[in-house]
């Protein structure tokens, strides 16, 4: 399990940036679009206010030279980096929650608004944090934090080197893992409470075979149709809730 | 109920291209980067071969400037416009299935990704059609295209001109129709079997007022967390795999 590293992030957007401040991160630097006097806008200034944050105004150029997705709208805050979190510290605090443990890991994932997505459903589906293997795999950038919808903010993210390892180290502490898969046993008939590691594949190839060999269910999620398989997304956001059904709604 | 429109596709990207010509659509113009010979290309060569189909071999520069989506690697046919489909057929084609009708309307979905996912979700569920709106929402451009992963040339995608009217004339026909929201009851208690139409609202503003009061459940996905909602098509996902559990696993 691995250190927390430091990466720089910008936040862009008007939501993203009201966001970054209600959930107290320390916002750096702000720019701000000349002139802008909406309603979102003037929140970010009472919230820069309160922090005695000064704003850069500065014109649309300057904006769309700072920004990393070209989807500002007249806003970019910088803020203290994103760290990535700790394994010790998802379970320490589904422990503190009296919950049982429920980690989402991903094998590869490359694109960040599916990373960022994941995230956003972890933190909607209860999950105490998401695993995420230190190669190839899609970092936290800008990009991820937006397609997170804030969800960054509140849901730790971990790297480790080596997945299929981090899965026998869980595995010794109890917890059970389950991969999501286009041939496996639909979910529905599974035990999937108790404290649970939940595995989704990379869009291309699936997860790996090594990491599908820890596992103790492989999931396939029944559909039909003429097209191969789910977005990696919607394969975890349905895998996630059927986790919660299944927790809290058993018998329904 | 709507006339069937016409636009014109650019279909981008090896697997893409690959997956329209196995889908029997007629491809009108190929274009290929001049030198390709990797095993993806050859398939491409040989089924345009098949078809009796010139290929113009052209250099990078060229392919940018005709790609619509920016991500064409390599390869970009130009395809017999992409019909808008029949509420009818749909019907239609669920009657032939012997299988209870099964639609998903998005109440002004704008984000081409989101609406080429849920397309993809809907083919895979085995919904018979997908709704949408013709003011603001996204159309049937290359981008949906792509994020339906091939569904677009398998599921029908029919405008209306207005959705509650819609939503009352197929209540007439016996169809019942959920509507996701943040606010609800959580789905797992709900009856979703028989006739079905399920209603996704759109990212900003969810499900409109007027739509939403002529739904007959009003559905939210239990989520805990600090964020306020899943993507979009995250929770037609969700949702539509509930519709799918409900249907052909009930007491799993």
């Amino acid at each position: 399990m691995e250190e927390g590293t430091e990466e720089k992030l910008l936040v862009e957007g008007r939501n993203e940036v009201i966001e970054a401040f209600r959930s107290g991160r320390t916002v750096d630097k702000l720019y701000m679009l000349e002139g802008s006097k909406d309603g979102p806008m003037q929140t970010i200034r009472r919230e820069a206010k309160k922090q005695g944050l000064r704003i850069d105004f500065v014109d649309r150029k300057r904006l769309d030279q700072l920004s990393e997705t070209g989807r500002h709208q007249g806003v970019i805050a910088r803020i203290a980096a994103y760290h990535y979190g700790e394994i010790e510290d998802m379970i320490h605090s589904a422990k503190e929650k009296g919950e049982d443990l429920f980690l989402i890991l991903l094998d590869n994932i490359e694109d960040p608004h599916n990373l960022g997505a994941i995230i956003r459903t972890a933190n909607l589906a209860g999950a105490h944090g998401v695993i995420i293997p230190k190669d190839r795999a899609a970092s936290l950038t800008a990009a991820v934090a937006r397609a997170s919808a804030g969800a960054l903010n509140y849901t730790p993210v971990a790297r480790v080197t080596n997945l299929a390892r981090t899965i026998e180290d869980l595995k010794k502490e109890g917890v059970w893992f389950v991969c999501a898969d286009t041939e496996g046993e639909p979910p529905y008939g599974m035990d999937l409470t108790g404290p649970i590691g939940l595995v989704i594949g990379s869009e291309g190839s699936g997860v790996g075979k090594l990491v599908r060999s820890k596992c103790d269910y492989v999931a396939a999620i029944p559909t039909k149709g003429e097209i191969d398989s789910l977005n990696a997304s919607v394969a975890a956001g349905v895998m996630a809730f059927e986790i919660v059904r299944q927790r809290d709604y058993r018998g329904a």
